[in-house]
């Protein structure tokens, strides 16, 4: 079994090149839901609903998010209601929301839901949310607190941040499945998602962090950050926010404690050679996501750098 | 100041027609709750947002409900997700019942969420559901007892009836403004709208009766039934089931102890002869709405029925 972490735009073309090289049924996905909100009064879980789309094949590659094809009339109508549009929601996505929140409504959990819907889908892959607790990623700039989608959505994400947190974690624990999954998992991949506000989340539910510390699974994470910038996304600024450099060695940095490998571009080729220096497995290849090809390739190559180290882990006792 | 009170699809096409011939200022619509119902966890309103679209020019006409050119993309979308599509809500109507959902959920009344839609929508007319109290309209069936929409939606009103009845009624009072609006009206229409589910909730409301005996308003009644049978839907049926003749002695039995006249079809006119000998006002027209120009008519011919009433009643005094 394969373990991804994942969120935002990056870890949704992650997950398709990955889906296109692994059986679905190999395939576990944990996912971020730090950005989950309330819209319209309905209960919206953005990285949920992405992977959701990807792995049943309506994804809406284009834009990044949602459904392919998608109308909008719901939302035009809202509009002329007045009410808020900033964050945009499609026909066919809405019928996503309205299931998902009758049946939080009905008393079951994030995870029974997800699990509705996907099996609704056709998904055979496994989606989990990282926790079934209400988190919410808030960022602080000086404009006030704001919640990640108000900052990243609404505001373009244009406002300095001073730092991000997530709410509720407190009281939070990893979903059902969680740490089972990657406990017994042969391999973990960290997809290419904004390391603060998309994995942060997870690795901050109490008790995912040690899991992947301790797992036997070799833990492979793929950089998001590209010759010293982000590839999309605030990525960049949000490292630097929290005092990492906007590098790979910064991405190296916020994973130091867990991961075994990290698989960076080949434009890192030259700051790759001083990680490996100092103790840190990299391999370098294309990870700029531009074709569905593209993306096969990049799964494949983390696939790869996560065989061979459990090749190299399991030689002592040969 | 006019009053309608209404329901159902011919209540939508009587006040389409009262709209071109008034002021949309001297009109305010009483509309029958008992049908409302929760669909994918919202509150949706079907004559009041009947009523509203007719009032707004989003009617559509030829379907008798829902927004003209609306589209059914989440319909669509929640029937791949399995769930319930047998009530139809277009993307666009879905607007109204998630806003009216979420200001339900802030804790506004009906008549309050009711005026800040019509606002929005540009209505100047006043519509006023006739209670803020949850009505259900339940019909008594062989198979049970259904709500008024699986009866008449979901079962195509097949079921033979027994009787029907208003689930909530003993705790409900009229909406603010309903008793008002009747007392201070110059004329209180009774669109053709079915007696027994679009009417009867309306009169059951505690104090709505008895402010229809006792205003000096004319209260002008147009018979939803034409040569022994209904327009449209069940009306006869359930008529029928609550010992009414299927007739326009039927309809004036219903509404006996409140109605100064009764307007019915020309097809009708030898029956009203009977009905005028007993002493009541009966004016035959064409009740047929097939036209905008036969709904204003109608509409006409009950407001001159009305004028004439309220002449009659100041004779006295001249």
């Amino acid at each position: 079994m394969i373990v991804i972490l994942t969120g935002g735009t990056g870890g949704a073309k992650f997950v398709y090149g990955v889906r296109q090289v692994l059986a679905p049924e190999e395939l576990t996905v944990i996912v971020n839901t730090g950005d989950d909100l309330e819209w319209w009064g309905l209960y919206v879980s953005p990285d949920i609903d992405s992977v959701s789309y990807v792995l049943s094949g309506l994804f809406n590659d284009e834009r990044g998010w949602g459904v392919k094809g998608d109308t909008f009339e719901c939302q035009q109508a809202m509009k002329r209601l007045s009410r808020p549009a900033w964050f945009n929601v499609g026909d066919r996505d809405l019928a996503m929301h309205l299931t998902r929140t009758q049946l939080l409504n009905e008393g079951k959990t994030l995870t029974e839901v997800t699990a509705e819907l996907t099996a609704k889908l056709g998904i055979t892959s496994r989606i989990l949310p990282m926790t079934n607790a209400r988190i919410e990623t808030r960022v602080d700039t000086p404009a006030g607190e704001l919640s990640f989608q108000e900052y990243f959505v609404q505001r373009w994400y244009q406002d300095p941040v001073k730092s991000v947190r997530f709410a509720g974690m407190e009281h939070a624990s990893p979903a059902p499945g969680v740490i089972d999954a990657i406990m017994s998992a042969s391999a973990v991949l960290l997809a290419p998602s904004n390391p603060i506000t998309s994995v942060a989340p997870i690795l901050a539910v109490p008790g995912i962090r040690t899991a992947l510390r301790t797992t036997p699974a070799s833990v492979v994470a793929v950089s998001p950050i590209v010759a010293n910038a982000a590839v999309s996304g605030p990525a960049g600024i949000l490292m630097a926010a929290h005092g990492f450099p906007i590098s790979i060695a910064g991405v190296a940095k916020v994973y130091e404690d867990f991961i075994d490998a990290l698989v960076v571009d080949n434009q890192d080729a030259e700051a790759a050679k001083k990680l490996q220096r100092a103790g840190l497995k990299v391999h370098a290849t294309n990870t700029i996501m531009k074709t569905a090809k593209a993306k096969a390739a990049l799964a494949q190559a983390a696939l790869n750098v996560a065989s061979q180290l459990n090749s190299s882990h399991a030689a002592p006792a040969s």
